[in-house]
């Protein structure tokens, strides 16, 4: 395929975070509307740049011809949360529309599992249909749901690996590791305010009662 | 309903008409990213205010319960064209999706067949599921396509309709008919130049094939 | 210079469009706050393509020295207005900011002095200064005010125009000639209601007084 | 004043605010268009609601007459950054501008020297002139600028805030000191990595050089 052929490959995974966003985002609004808590807090997402989805290609061994079932993450969406305990309810909240406007394909839990490096996320993978000009198109795409602890961290890891091509220098593995293990204590410090407010919302509401 | 409520009544119709903008301003971006003439030239999208949901339900005679079935428009979606033929590219793009992401209820052509009032646009009632925190809820909503110059005169005739509560005065009725009538000499105009273009293009076309 | 300095060279502009656009949207939003008629119904901003850039230098006889004195449409800002008497409105406002955020070059008045084409629009040239990561830079730009109806067919006179290569064939451009003057008459309807609406309110006004 | 007056109040502050969030991430664009890293990251920007500015003008008995002088934080910016390092970065690209777009009142550093709640943030006080359909006006308006994990921190203090009504039990702030501890270590990490980051960059382009 040419360089033409790419973009208009990669129509309806643009067409796809667009309407993803949107949808997240909306769950946010909803929440705020209800005046009830929302556990997301912001929403981003990108479409994966052509270069990189030939890198990642080359990377796991993916022919040109495999590309849209061996990439899962061309479509990137994420989900972020003050709490690490939001991340479960954003997921439920995704697993109940499941055979409605996306299926769920399978999901990689690595709060609770970090990775060797210290990365921490909740991955979902759906399958989510597009309609184009020429008809419905179903498309991967990978939700990632994280605290911003987790995602500043995440950030940073990111363009490091960029930096030295997925192949970070010992010494500043190490530090990255030391990085995580701050991020985790901040979450954990935040998770224990969580549940402070919660015990004093609780108090408040009952009183109002009496 | 308090007001409360009617509030939490209109989140499902705010996140349709998000939705639906995402996806109509998405045909735009295909066309543009395809390098083809696109049949949408913007697309605007509003939610009714309540006092003006309201105000329809006591103009046709619909109770409060059977306002989500009885008001078609609380949801609608403005799409604007440049030229008349346009509006049918863009009505048939809309009913290949009947069954896929929404479902057309019917049509009104008010194109060829024009108000008293020298109102056009062609308008489309569709059935659209949207998915909530508490489950899907399939709502309608009205999406009406029209050229520049139609969407120019609905938008006088709108605020004149609204300071005259739909009374508006003879005489000044008499002028906005006559406006509709300029409008739609523009629009005569605009497609005899389509055709002169499109016949160029042909021309141009087939000499850079000899 | 080179691709990479190009790019440089337009950050000022996209900047200045940027603040432009938020400085006139702002215009709008003061007079729906206010409750009061806003002559501004949209503004759009772009800067020119490099490619247009240099098209139009070459046309001109701009050297490549002279391009930010020689050019003064880099940097471009359109506001729409619903009657033509809006435009002049509009114009005060901008010529009342002449010494504070932005200084006045000069105007050209193509609304009361069409140009042969048939194109109608007021330009006001301005200088804009933005601050940038490295100094204070001041720019030119162009803003044009013009009516919806002018807007329409400056659109599609533009694309011909682009199509031919500024060079629009004769049996064409008479037809555009004739789109112009539809366009023109759909402005001259609109302003006669315009003051049907005027007079109506004064009535209402006066009577409410009583 | 009634209601009506207050919102007209708020008119400038709002300008203001969408003129200073377009102004600061177009710092974000420049250094990205240069190929540079930008010491923001994201900015945001609100004005205070109306019932806020009342009960911070009773706190600090500020008269309704002197209420654009007395409070500061009516427009305000908050700046985000990766390191804190780049806070600094940032502020001199403030100052930078001191007389030009905007005046330098005065600084608080609350990033050296936390506030006793654990709130760490730089804050800049400026003078800032908005073009209004009845002339000039100048603000006041607060920038914070602070590290995403200060950030999050301030996030949650200031929701707290907000439920107990500046009056927070002691147990809570207990936590939130250790909160704010924990975010305190996590940038020091990441300066750390900064640090490394840097010096390996020092490394490849010394070694290109050669």
């Amino acid at each position: 395929m040419d360089n033409r052929n790419w973009d208009t490959f990669l129509i309806p995974y643009e067409q796809a975070v667009e309407e993803l966003k949107i949808k997240f985002k909306g769950i946010r609004k909803e929440f705020k509307k209800r005046e009830e808590y929302s556990p997301i807090e912001f929403v981003t997402g990108r479409v994966k740049r052509i270069s990189s989805i030939f890198d990642k290609a080359k990377r796991l061994n993916v022919s040109m011809e495999e590309i849209d079932t061996g990439i899962e993450d061309i479509a990137g969406i994420r989900i972020m949360c003050q709490f690490v305990d939001d991340i479960y309810k954003v997921r439920d909240l995704i697993l109940q529309r499941d055979q409605k406007d996306m299926t769920i394909v399978y999901e990689k839990d690595y709060v609770n599992h970090k990775k060797e490096s210290g990365y921490r996320s909740h991955h979902i993978i759906i399958k989510y249909p597009v309609q184009t000009s020429i008809g419905q198109r179903v498309i991967l795409a990978e939700i990632q749901i994280r605290t911003l602890a987790m995602n500043f961290w995440a950030t940073i890891e990111h363009s490091l690996n960029y930096k030295y091509a997925q192949n970070i220098p010992p010494r500043i593995r190490e530090r990255l590791a030391k990085a995580a293990e701050a991020a985790y204590e901040l979450d954990q410090e935040m998770s224990l305010i969580r549940e402070e407010v919660m015990e004093a919302q609780q108090e408040f509401e009952t009183k109002s009662q009496l």
